[in-house]
């Protein structure tokens, strides 16, 4: 209680603690990222996105027999089931990709006989179909759109590999998919960031886990959460060149204007995988065709005049959303996919939380403070 | 910081305020509760759902001009479109009903050209449709399963009855439409509970009305949440008749397992929509058929005993849902059913909350505690 009365407000629940867990550390301070203990670094160097699903599903690594079934399980779910697979084909070309998305989850339960099936079997297999299938979706909600239409899956790859494979219609390039893949296990998981806590949130009625996911992805949806890297990628394009980043970003902060990609609720210093991320940037800058090298020198000047301006001073650094938008799209994928694709990576993220903190569940439920008038007079409506 | 250096944890957030609110004050003492000001005895003596929706949107009660626009624009928005009642129609039978009505909204989005506008004008149009159409989706829902098939909603009925029509097929008695509308008065908002919480989380990532509502409907579909009332009704089935009760009660209590229906996060006291729903029963105990009024004499049989173990002693006290069953048993309403009609009630107060969290919106994102390891070696794959 505070002196006058009013409780303590816990605006956006910032600092404070609701769970336990040993799923992921994020290091605000200290610029570290760690899955199940293994720093963020040394995944993204040895392991690969299917290695780190298995990890973040179970808590510990394969070995290569374990990996080998984990893969031919997620392989013989890659296929959508028929309604889903339809729903997407008949949307509407402008609807937001992140509500088409949404509502194929949504139905995927439907059709899934383990839908309400809370039994810790049938939870680890709904995880295992929903990070399979979710790459399936964002594959075919971009053929959709480009004209392909609805490639069905080949179960021969990997959620990178079949990603692109369902978006272009064509065997992809090897290179492609290890940079992919790389974002993908980037992406995987990150503590109870807004959308984990919004699926947690939602289990701990002991709802489901397709509710869960649901909700999670609306959540994502949200320019604060998973929209940060397209808006940043719009803000490179309205720059245009790369020597007008700097009037843009002075007159951009001089106008108070969010500039997004930058600053987070937890890191107070440079996003490990920010980090990793503008490493492969560098080497794209030698390679890749013209808009993108143009896109990626706005994105290096704009993070030094930023990281002058705003890093040490007031604990504003780049985050995973602001250098990715140049290397998506020298992968060739659409900007509209992005923030799908970001659904696609941090599925066993959200699937690992939700069946840990159904290990000791507690209903989510905090309070509001009243700031209204009590016993109103009811009028009756001929006097109002 | 505690003592040994690990922060308090909140379990579930209880006691947590994370904003403030003059929509609805929940008063757990003394087993009160008012919407905007006004007790719900008042309102429920008073009211009506269409009035108190306009008082939960806008703030206050509308004058005769306003209800009468607002009941229009209801009416308008009665009909689902095309694709949603296709949705519905194709669902398979045992499909979970929360599972359809979760899917049905989030594919509403899919045909609403307002579904990505945030401006408080879409808002509130959006919000109108919503509450509309969701009464529309659960008669639907029931008129699909009961073997009527999809009846096109009379946009001259209120949410009570049209919900009635489409379930029926047949005009509704005056006097079922009067009881189902109070107990859509009844549940039509609660604060910061647990659906009303993830849809504030969902949307405080600036997404949008309908992620929120399809993250709320995941959340209600919980046994802990929208699902107890139609557990505590298959306990009354389950105890069969009055005289078994005391042996159930006192097994159940035994094994320690949960009786649904009663005890609840915020009232420590009886809920004051249990005493209005309970009065409402003991009419029903003069006038309902012989299966209702079994089912009534087991449920303030149980209620008894109940109150006498564990009330003053444990503050366990019934709340809103163990009295509805009954009620929803004499007006013909199925119990798959109990939970999507919870939905349909508790709408306009989702639309309520997000719309007020957006006019000083914080991303909600607590933190977990980090009990696992760090810098975990990894080891290749070919040694583990």
């Amino acid at each position: 209680m505070q002196d006058n009365g009013k409780p303590k407000i816990e605006l956006g629940l910032e600092g404070v603690y609701f769970t336990e867990s040993g799923i992921c550390k994020v290091d605000g301070v200290n610029g570290r990222l760690y899955y199940y203990g293994y720093s963020i670094e040394t995944l993204a160097e040895n392991s690969n996105f299917e290695e780190v699903c298995y990890l973040l599903l179970n808590g510990r690594l394969p070995n290569a027999a374990e990996l080998s079934g984990f893969r031919n399980s997620l392989a013989q779910e890659r296929p959508l089931p028929d309604e889903v697979a339809g729903l997407i084909e008949d949307s509407p070309k402008d609807a937001h990709p992140m509500d088409v998305l949404r509502s194929a989850v949504s139905v995927m339960a439907l059709y899934d006989p383990d839908a309400n099936d809370n039994s810790d079997a049938a939870n680890m297999r709904k995880s295992i179909r929903l990070v399979s299938r979710l790459a399936s979706a964002v594959g075919a909600i971009g053929g959709c759109r480009n004209g392909i239409g609805y490639v069905k899956p080949d179960s021969s790859m990997g959620a990178a590999g079949n990603f692109f494979y369902m978006l272009t219609g064509k065997k992809p390039d090897a290179e492609a998919v290890k940079v992919l893949d790389l974002m993908l296990l980037l992406h995987a998981e990150h503590s109870s960031n807004a959308s984990t806590f919004s699926g947690i949130v939602t289990a701990a009625t002991l709802s489901d886990l397709y509710s869960a996911v649901t909700s999670a992805i609306g959540t994502l949806k949200g320019p604060l959460h998973g929209g940060a890297d397209q808006a940043a990628l719009e803000m490179m394009h309205a720059i245009g060149r790369p020597e007008n980043t700097e009037v843009y970003i002075n007159d951009a902060l001089a106008g108070k204007k969010k500039i997004m990609g930058f600053g987070h609720r937890v890191y107070k210093t440079y996003d490990p995988r920010a980090r990793i991320i503008k490493n492969r940037l560098e080497i794209l800058q030698g390679s890749a065709n013209e808009e993108v090298r143009n896109l990626t020198s706005i994105a290096l000047a704009a993070e030094k005049l930023m990281i002058d301006k705003l890093g040490s001073s007031h604990g504003i650094w780049p985050n995973v959303d602001f250098f990715s938008g140049p290397v998506y799209t020298d992968l060739g994928i659409p900007d509209y996919l992005f923030t799908p694709l970001f659904a696609a990576s941090r599925i066993p993220g959200w699937c690992a939380h939700v069946m840990q903190y159904w290990k000791s569940n507690r209903l989510v439920r905090p309070l509001e403070y009243y700031n209204g008038e009590l016993d109103t007079q009811y009028v009756p409506i001929s006097q109002r």
